[in-house]
C-alpha cells in the first residue's frame, strides 16, 4: 500500500544493502571500461528542453519530465528544462561543445540515472540507471570489436555467465530485403515484424507481413528461410551474390574473427534475423540475451549518422547500452551481503559515562587497524544489551571496556562468532585486531 | 560566450579529468564514513512536491525546480514533483517510511546532486554535489563526536590541512542572551547579527543590534565581550552561574574531550560567537573554516526536532554537511592528473588490415597484465602517425606489431619515455609488461 512516505511512483530509495551492491557493480563497470581506455563523462541531470525534444519522436517526447520555468515565469506553466531521457543526446551535445578538447576518437562511458515518465511496472522504473559505452570518430571495425569485448568483459566480471551475444548487421538485413525483392517502402515495416520472430509464431509474422502489403509467397519464403534449421547456411548462400548482403556477411565475419579468443565461442552467434528496433543503426548490431527467460540485457551497434541527427557533429559512432537494472536483478546478493550484514566489524561498548572517552578512542584504534568500528550510542549501561546491539550490527568483535578493564589496563576482546573472549593490553588492541582480521 | 551546446546555466559537464578527481574524492568519503559504520542512502532525484515545499520557508521554495505534470495534465501548467533541494528532507521521509527496517540509531551518509535555482555565479551552481552525514535516534554526545571525527578524517584523507573546526553550542548562545538580559523576542535577530562578526566591524554590528531594539549599552557590552582578546575566558566566567550557559560549556568541553587525540588540537577551537544561521540546531554546532580566505567548507550540529518538523518521526538527530564543491576546488589536481594524462598505458599499433586481429588481441593481453590498453582506431597505416597517437594518449608503452614482428614471432615493445624499444616474444608480452609496470 503506497504511503505518503513512499518515494514518488516509479522511483526507489536505495538503502545500504542494495546501494552497496549497485555501487560495487558500477565500480566493476568503471574499471573494465577504463581498462579499454574509455573515459568517463557526466552531464547534468537536465538539459535545455529544445536539446531534448523532437529527437526521438512524439511518443518519446511525452515521456520526458519537463521542468517549469522559475520566478516570474513560473505562472506561465511553460517548461524550459527537461530531465535527461538517455545518454546519447547529451553525448551529441558534448561532442558539439568540446570537439577540439576531446581525444579522437572519443571513447567514453556514462553511468547514471535517466528519467522517463513511463507507466511504472515490475522492473520498469521512471528513474533508472543507464550505462552506455560509445566510440565517436572511428569507422574501424576494431572500434565495434572493442565495444563488444568491453561489454562482454563487464558482464563476465559482474559474474554473469548465462548470456549470449546475438550479432548481425544492418547490411545483412538490407541484403535480405533486396534478395527477396521486398519493395523499399515496405522494408522498415517488414523488419519490425521479423524482429518479433523470437516471441511470435512464424505463421502470425507471415500474416502480419502480408498485411503490410508483401506478396504472400515472398513473405512465406522469407520467414521460412529465417526460421529454418539451417537458416544461417541458407542465408549466407542467398546473400553471397548480393553486394549489400555480401558486405554484411564480411562485416559479421570480421567482427567474429576479432573478438574470438576474448569472447568465448559459445557466447556469441550470428543471428541473421535479429533486427534491433532502432532504425539509426548503419552497420553491425548486437544484443545480449540471457538464456533463462531470453530477456535482453543490452545491445547496440554502429550508428554513423545518429550524432549529427541529434544535433551533434557528423561523426561516425558505435556503442552499446547495458540494461543495468536487469543485470543488477540477476546478480547474486554476494556483494551486498557482507556490507549489509556487517554494519560494523568492531562494536565498542560504553559501560559508563566516565568510560565514554576511552571507548570512543578504542573505536578509532580499531579503524586504524582498517576495520569498520563504532561505539554504542544508546542510553543503556548494561553489558547484555550492548552485546545484543553488537550482534545486531553484525560485528565480528566486541571491545568491552569497563571499570575492571580500565584498572587492569586491558580491553576485553570478545569474538562474537565463537563467543570466546580474552583480555588484550590496551596498547596492543590495534595490532591484535589487524592480525585477527588478516587471519579471516 | 555561451553557445547552444553549453550545458544549462549553472550546471556543468564533467569530462574525464575532473570527473576522475571527483570520483576519487567521493570514494575517499565513502570509505571514511563506512569505517565509522555510517551506511549509504540514495533517494530519488525528485520528490512529490508537497514533500519538498513549505519546509524551508518561502525564499527556499522559490529555488526549488518544479516538474510539470505529464500527459493530459501537462497543459494545466501545474507541478507535482520537484528536484531534491537538500539531503535532509529526503532523510526525514526515509526515516518515516522505513523506520523499523533501519538500525537504531540510523547512521547514514548521502553523496549526490541537489538542485537549487539560485542565480549562478563563481563557484555557485544550480546542480551541485552535497555530502551529508547524520545520525538519527541517538542523544549521546558520542554521536556528535563521531560525526565531528568522521568529518575531520574525511577532510584529512582528502589531503586538506589548513582548516579549523569552530565549535560552539546553542546552549552557550542561549546562556549568553540570558546573561546579557536580551529580551527573548530579540534573541534570534541578535544572533543573526552576531553571526556576522567575522566579516563586519564590531561598531556596525552594535549599530545593527541596537537597531533591532536592544539597549545600546547592552549591545556594546555583548559585542565587546565576544570580540575581546580574552573572549573565551570572559564568556566562561559570565556563563558559569547561568544554568543554560553552564550546560552549554559542559557540552562543548565534553565534545572537545572526546575528539581530543583524533582531531589535532590546533584544528578545533571553542568559538562562542559562532552562530550558524539555521535556527533548528538544539545543541552543539560546528563549522569547518579554511584558513586562507576563511570560507566555510561545511558544518553542522545537533538538531533534535528537525526531522519531525520536516515530516519525519520525532527522533533526535545530529549531522554535518560538507561543502563538497568548495573542497573539490581546493584539492590539488593530483588525483585527476594521472588518469587524464594517461588515457592509455599501453597503445597498440594496427599497421595493416591483416594485422588488426593479432593487434586487437595484444591489447587484451596488456589488459590481462592489469594495464589500460587500446588499439589504434584511425585509418592511417603509418607507424610515425600511430606513434604520435600513442604519445597523445599519454601511453607509457607502444606495442608495435608489423609484418617483420609477425614473421619473427615477436612484438616490439617501445618505451615512450626513454624511446628505447626491444623485441619481446609474443607469448611473453603480458609477463614483460606486468613486470615493467611493477618496476614503475
Amino acid at each position: 500500500m503506497p504511503s505518503q512516505f513512499d518515494p514518488p511512483s516509479g522511483t526507489r530509495d536505495f538503502l545500504a544493502a542494495e546501494l552497496s551492491a549497485r555501487e560495487w557493480a558500477f565500480g566493476v563497470l568503471r574499471e573494465v571500461f577504463a581498462s579499454y581506455g574509455f573515459e568517463p563523462l557526466q552531464t547534468p541531470a537536465f538539459e535545455r528542453i529544445d536539446v531534448l525534444l523532437g529527437k526521438y519522436g512524439d511518443e518519446a517526447d511525452k515521456l520526458v519530465f519537463k521542468i517549469l520555468r522559475r520566478g516570474e515565469h513560473e505562472s506561465s506553466g511553460e517548461a524550459d528544462l527537461a530531465l535527461r531521457y538517455d545518454m546519447t543526446v547529451p553525448l551529441a551535445r558534448v561532442a558539439a561543445a568540446y570537439g577540439a578538447q576531446l581525444p579522437t576518437p572519443y571513447k567514453r562511458y556514462a553511468i547514471g540515472p535517466v528519467w522517463r515518465a513511463d507507466r511504472p511496472g515490475k522492473g520498469r522504473y521512471r528513474e533508472f540507471t543507464q550505462c552506455d559505452v560509445d566510440t565517436l570518430g572511428a569507422t574501424s571495425p576494431l572500434a565495434d570489436a572493442e565495444i563488444l569485448c568491453a561489454q562482454h568483459d563487464a558482464m563476465a566480471r559482474l559474474g554473469l555467465t548465462d548470456f549470449t551475444i546475438h550479432l548481425n548487421s544492418r547490411l545483412v538485413l538490407g541484403g535480405l530485403l533486396e534478395v527477396f525483392a521486398v519493395p523499399p517502402e515496405l522494408g522498415p515495416g517488414v523488419l519490425t515484424s521479423l524482429d518479433k520472430l523470437d516471441k511470435v509464431q512464424p505463421a502470425e509474422i507471415i500474416a502480419e507481413i502480408t498485411g503490410r502489403g508483401l506478396v504472400a509467397g515472398v513473405a512465406t519464403e522469407l520467414v521460412g528461410t529465417l526460421t529454418a534449421r539451417d537458416a544461417e547456411e541458407r542465408i549466407r548462400a542467398a546473400l553471397k551474390p548480393n553486394e549489400t548482403g555480401a558486405a554484411g556477411l564480411d562485416e559479421v565475419d570480421e567482427l567474429l574473427g576479432l573478438v574470438a579468443g576474448q569472447v568465448p565461442e559459445n557466447r556469441i552467434a550470428f543471428v541473421p534475423r535479429m533486427v534491433r528496433g532502432l532504425s539509426y543503426y548503419t552497420g553491425p548490431i548486437w544484443e545480449l540475451l540471457t538464456e533463462r527467460g531470453g530477456g535482453s540485457i543490452g545491445g547496440g551497434g554502429r550508428y554513423d549518422h545518429l550524432i549529427a541527427q541529434l544535433g551533434g557533429p557528423d561523426v561516425p559512432g558505435t556503442g552499446t547500452s547495458i540494461g543495468l537494472e536487469r543485470v543488477l536483478l540477476m546478480l547474486a546478493d554476494e556483494a551486498a551481503g557482507d556490507a549489509a550484514r556487517r554494519r560494523l566489524e568492531v562494536a565498542v561498548t560504553v559501560l559508563d559515562d566516565d568510560l565514554a572517552g576511552p571507548s570512543f578512542a578504542l573505536a578509532a584504534t580499531a579503524r586504524s587497524a582498517g576495520l569498520r568500528a563504532g561505539v554504542y550510542l544508546g542510553s543503556s549501561g548494561k553489558l547484555g544489551k550492548q552485546l545484543r546491539w553488537a550482534a545486531d550490527m553484525g560485528a565480528r568483535w566486541c571491545l568491552i571496556y569497563g571499570a575492571a578493564e580500565r584498572d587492569a589496563g586491558v580491553v576485553t576482546v570478545r569474538d562474537l562468532e565463537s563467543a570466546e573472549q580474552e583480555p588484550v593490553p590496551a596498547e596492543d588492541v590495534a595490532e591484535y585486531l589487524a592480525e585477527r582480521a588478516a587471519r579471516g
